[in-house]
């Protein structure tokens, strides 16, 4: 059997499932009968704002960690993260017994900060640019020794996260489409090479928000492209592609579709009313792209992975 | 084996979830982490706002429809409901392809009554007093032959609801308290019938607002007494207990604990913001005890029954 041209294969999506499997949930994929009447579909929502720390980055950030060898553990892990990956890591660190440093922006939103410490790490604190966190984290790093566990270009982690498709059609039998939103790929490749490997029928679309296009542009002149702006209320789909998620979805995804921050707010709004699900705006992305495209998925069964839940309520667009 | 002195038994129960099954979902029982560490106990939801209709209610209505003789099905069913159970009889008699008469107060909430015609069901509206809605009832009975479905004090209902502490006893292992919000008591009677059959052991607590405190008021004079006010924040348990489910109760319930509207405004926004959950506030109730007797719970696993989700979300109490 030729070797995989892609950093991770359906084998290491399945031994992170095994690993993680004590540690993670199992979150349920909802069918949504009043939706699907309105929709023409049979839609499920993989709810995985109710995995542990609130989004499906703790599945990466699991595998990442048990994944060390002892002597990489011992000298524990860092990241630099404004969103759910902090919170992850921490957690996974935790739950191994090793340090975690973690380098966030000052003005990251209190209950992600909140939430880091909740497992008993204080933040190291950076101006917000992109630059300085990495710099700040290359510096800890330096200093400490730890090993760098970035958010999603990195083999460990897509694999934990394409656990999500593993569940999905354990869960939903005979499913049509599965339908994921793409910041940095990590959860979208992971998807593709679990459902592409095990049922090649499988349609796998991936949403973006228009404001955060860049996954759109990289496809088309197929190199990876940078945001233009990073304003999208999506906070967590505001980053560029990786060089080893890039190659994954260039091959494997069978369609992006956009939407406008309108589109985002209003899917909010509904998962919330209709579903009685708090979904992030980028949690919620998936779903915007299937009811602004209800055509593309008619009478199919349909999959729309809810990413994540962790909003500030003062910002939460209910009203 | 002497028959049981009470309307229903296990078997009735049993007997309702087979019936039922292709037509409600098995909510996720969901372990909450965070929430776990903080009140010292291991919880888990039973998320019951993500059944069809947005409530438990779905369960009682469908088996009630579902045991009618052929004949009795010809002539349809009737209901007066401003709540969940409305919708709960229309879908049921949808799916069974029968006639649903459903009475309303004119004044009940817009997403209750568009949630009725979602099934193809227009409401018959009343005066907004329980007189007048029974007495439209009766009308409507008499002139139609249709069958009355009350929305809790009936055998088949309360079996239906029941199932709810099956699928708990069979997601989560060792369960050692069950929390039930309490209003008319056909949840709380179901739930007793079958956690106290299959294990003798298991609390079953109940959670009642202060201001609609009829139930703690008739478990201590030892007959139904009624709601003396019908303002409490979680309008689905206003209503007093009924002759079936009163007895009950009675004899099984474990412990009743009463929450304030500020209370149950508090577990509502945690719910959101922690669990990724919308409950409506009768759905929050249950959390609401446990939150506030968190010493009562300390080491036990318990699950706490969100039992709705349908909500005005101009009247949500996020902020």
């Amino acid at each position: 059997m030729p070797e995989s041209p892609f950093a991770i294969d359906l084998e290491d999506i399945r031994s992170a499932a095994e690993l993680i499997r004590p540690h993670v949930l199992q979150t349920p994929c909802i069918h949504h009968e009043r939706l699907s009447k309105r929709l023409g579909c049979e839609l499920f929502f993989k709810a995985e704002n109710l995995q542990h720390i609130g989004a499906f980055k703790a599945r990466g950030a699991m595998n990442a960690v048990l994944r060390l060898s002892e002597q990489e553990a011992s000298r524990g892990v860092v990241t630099h993260s404004s969103g759910n990956h902090a919170a992850a890591l921490a957690r996974a660190a935790a739950i191994r017994g090793i340090t975690a440093h973690i380098v966030m922006p000052h003005n990251a939103p209190e209950i992600k900060i909140a939430s880091v410490r909740s497992f008993g790490i204080e933040p190291i604190f950076s101006e917000p640019d992109a630059q300085s966190r990495e710099a700040k984290a290359d510096e800890v790093q330096l200093q400490t020794g730890a090993v760098m566990v970035p958010p999603f270009n990195c083999a460990e982690v897509m694999a934990g996260q394409g656990t999500v498709a593993l569940e999905i059609l354990e869960q939903v039998e005979n499913i049509d489409v599965i339908l994921a939103p793409v910041g940095g790929g990590g959860l979208l490749s992971g998807i593709l090479i679990a459902a592409k490997s095990m049922r090649p029928d499988i349609q796998v679309i991936a949403v973006e928000p228009e404001l955060a296009d860049d996954a759109a542009r990289s496809l088309k002149s197929g190199q990876r492209e940078q945001p233009t702006r990073y304003d999208t209320i999506a906070d967590g789909l505001r980053t560029s592609l990786g060089d080893l998620t890039f190659p994954i979805i260039q091959n494997l995804l069978d369609e992006l579709l956009l939407v406008s921050e309108e589109e985002i707010v209003t899917a909010t709004r509904e998962i919330a009313e209709q579903v009685h699900l708090i979904a992030e705006p980028s949690g919620a992305v998936s779903y915007a792209g299937l009811r602004s495209n209800t055509d593309r998925f008619k009478g199919k069964r349909v999959a729309a992975v809810i990413s994540g839940g962790n909003v500030d309520f003062k910002a939460f667009p209910l009203s």
